[in-house]
């Protein structure tokens, strides 16, 4: 019998939906992305996901019967054992959508469901890097702060399917910046997530007047338009107000990640998102902090590194989890 | 051949070192409880240990080939996997003692080492308060705050056995309060221990006069003889600022636990240490503070309960890894 050597990965989000075809070996044969349609509900979203599968097998002319499985990451709230997507805020109209089972229904082959973090979580360590570590704590740091933890070379799922929401671990509980997105305050996602760590920078600059860095000119004076990525330009160029800026979100991620290790004494922690390509300001201020927050004496043996898979990460996820 | 039923448990502090034998039932069948002397330095206090076992042998009348093995638990920081206890502060002289060999060696019997809050957890596991579940996230709070993970009935150890110092996860990164005894600020630990509580209340009391409370009265009025202790006695008669205070750590343990189901979902959460025994008050906050301040949708089915085993819990823990 024929090994079965290609896995497709879905990744589904509230924007776009991107299918891929990849080899054991992490080779990422062909993909497709298109538009989820979210807001047009979740019969259209639904049928997006399985056009956006067709196609990508129509591309690539791989057959069912050469697939050892899809697996599919999707925004949470989720529950990867069921096969569930409960209803994530971005993907309007989905109530609990059993969407392995009505994929697996279509095309006849084996389908998994995961969040995104937890798959992205894994793909690092299969294919990114984490290459050769069995103990992961996964980051992604943009809009929000998601987690994954891989124990023993598997996703480690919790009693419910719930674990590894890290980034609404409270770390400042007297808090008066205002509520994160989850309602509660002084999360880590509330005070060093991408929109976060913008709003702290806006405050300062409005406060100084703020005219006098490089930023002011890169918004074209329009504060509201600035983002992580103007901020990681700036620093790039030695703003003072950026490097302080990136620097403080470092400091507070690390402060963070030291609890983390704390508990979970991981083998490696990888940071995924925006705040991965920032590179050495940031993670130099990350890695110094963690280590002087833990108690866990060996910590600075515990590797702190940026995600080694980018923009593809969601694809390689989902087929992570079919491995 | 006739099954080895008994296992001896030795739970070695810093002021006492308790050893007990007990059957696969959980029935203790006698204890010795001798002095650790650990102020005389290593060599006595290694004595003291091997003497509490031969004692309890002797007292009870069991055979080593009656015995399954020995447990220990001894504080942190430890190693479990390489049977080394590294240099806790409360057992001078100590300097990667391998106890568990020494153990070994003079009673010819398997002998494993664990530290305190792990074994307390596993031990409620099996023997207390969640009993039934395989996943339990394990807190005492007394003069510190120390944890446990088990995770499908096995303590998670992490890279480096370190893994389960929950304590020290930072909760109020801009504390103004004073360092945490690890060194870094706004730790739980040093939010919400017992003497952080009882600061926290003779600060409210000497900035209020605080005359109108029952705890002038309780403590002679000398507020520094103010400990959980009293602060509990006063609540059970309702004095309006013991309860508030009591309250106060629930919220705070609550938002810390609240992260803690985020991170790990675990099956149940069970707290032992001196905050077991103020009941109701303490419990309501904390289970409804926890399951606020958690993403996690199901959290409400997390039961948050008192540890079942009180004053014997270091012998019933550090027997429970030998099960």
């Amino acid at each position: 019998m024929k090994k079965r050597k290609y896995i497709i990965g879905v990744d589904v989000g509230g924007t776009k939906t991107a299918s891929g075809v990849i080899t054991g070996n992490g080779h990422l044969v062909g993909k497709i992305v298109l538009p989820t349609c979210a807001r047009r509900g979740r019969d259209v979203s639904v049928k997006q996901v399985l056009s956006s599968v067709s196609a990508v097998l129509e591309r690539t002319g791989i057959g069912k019967k050469d697939l050892k499985g899809i697996g599919v990451c999707a925004p949470g709230p989720l529950d990867p054992k069921r096969g569930i997507v409960h209803n994530p805020p971005n993907l309007p109209g989905w109530d609990n959508v059993p969407l392995p089972a009505i994929i697996e229904k279509k095309f006849g082959v084996r389908t998994e469901l995961e969040n995104d973090a937890n798959a992205a979580g894994m793909a690092e360590m299969i294919w990114g890097a984490a290459r050769g570590y069995k103990n992961v704590f996964y980051v992604t740091v943009s809009t929000g702060i998601g987690t994954g933890i891989i124990i023993g070379g598997r996703i480690y799922h919790g009693k419910n399917g719930m674990a590894g929401e890290g980034g609404h671990c409270t770390i400042n509980y007297d808090d008066t910046g205002g509520p994160c997105g989850c309602g509660n305050i002084g999360c880590v996602e509330s005070m060093a997530s991408g929109p976060a760590t913008s709003r702290r920078l806006i405050k300062k600059m409005k406060k100084s007047g703020g005219k006098k860095s490089i930023l002011y000119r890169l918004s074209g004076g329009d504060l509201g338009a600035i983002t992580m990525r103007t901020i990681a330009d700036a620093a790039r160029q030695k703003d003072k107000l950026a490097m302080d800026t990136i620097k403080e979100q470092g400091r507070i991620l690390g402060i963070w990640l030291g609890g983390m290790i704390n508990v979970l004494d991981p083998g490696i922690i990888v940071i995924g998102g925006g705040v991965s390509s920032i590179g050495k300001l940031i993670f130099d201020e990350i890695r110094k902090t963690a280590y002087k927050s833990t108690v866990n004496v060996f910590a600075a043996k515990t590797p702190i590194v940026p995600a080694k898979l980018k923009s593809d990460v969601g694809i390689y996820g989902a087929a992570s989890i079919v491995m």
